[in-house]
């Protein structure tokens, strides 16, 4: 039953971290509230950079001023 | 006014099954709901095997263990 | 697989009706794709009336010109 | 700039469980891709029994029929 | 053709100011994009501040911090 | 905390018509409900022209027919 879409920058996402996010989500459902690994799906959608916007600006823009969106 | 999103993973849909799928959601609106088809929005969004997950792991690690979306 | 959200003015959807378009979008992604009823999931969102904008304006100021959403 | 949905049935999710969702998919997104929680949201979106379809039938129905999303 | 979801956290909203956040963008649309507003529709969600998280917290207890989302 | 999605066909959209949507939207946000543009997140998902139904058809079957999203 549970449906949960990632949505985040395109920015090297690898397989891996993909395969993490995935299980990592799946695991919190089940933990939290028992859902059913069978029942819930995972969605991740990259997102251009010039497709994000943050504080009126793209994110392609901001990532040339040097602003990420790495934890600080 | 109704706005259908379906999303599925991207395994080959063709231009002929998404003009099914469009107007066969566009007809069920019109016949359960009475809705204009001028006022209904359908949106196909196919999604990569690596980024949908189901079960707790990536369907293209499923597909590759024999795992399909088809009916059984 | 297949995750569809059907989103429409809260109207007086009644139990039933969201029950036939449950299952004819289902039927529907086993017509065309072949996808598993066992794995396809639908959701219907109601919106209020004052929330959905159409044309630039409000439903429900639409709805009090005599504007609706019912096939023509 | 994640921005994460987490789509689930209303049925009694407590507002600490709410909690344990938000900081645990917002750690795990640190932790995987080392974002900065100040640019993650992440929105609960509790839908109907009604409103939510498996395999061609209505939750609340697939409940009367003793079939829940639990773990199994 | 364009469909523009706003989600926002339910913290009084009015009537006038969904009318103007639906006039708002829908001129956007043409200003910008030439977009007909007769197939432009606007989706305006309120989230209530236990669902919306934020830097790992649920919104009703960052407003019991003193935390509001306001320009500063 | 607003998260704004515009849904538009993949019809030639310029990086600087996706700068002027994002600063529109965001600075509409702070002008109504005086929103922290350092809350407000949009993106824009442009949709390929075979995955966008108008009327039951396809709007790329839709635009070989003349039929613009274009303001008459």
């Amino acid at each position: 039953m549970p449906f949960i879409k990632i949505e985040t920058t395109r920015e090297g996402v690898t397989r891996e971290q993909k395969q993490q996010l995935i299980k990592g989500v799946t695991d919190l459902m089940t933990e939290v509230l028992n859902k059913d690994p069978h029942l819930t799906h995972v969605v991740i959608q990259e997102v251009d950079l010039d497709d994000w916007g943050y504080a009126g600006e793209q994110s392609s823009v901001l990532r040339e001023k040097g602003f990420t969106a790495d934890k600080k």
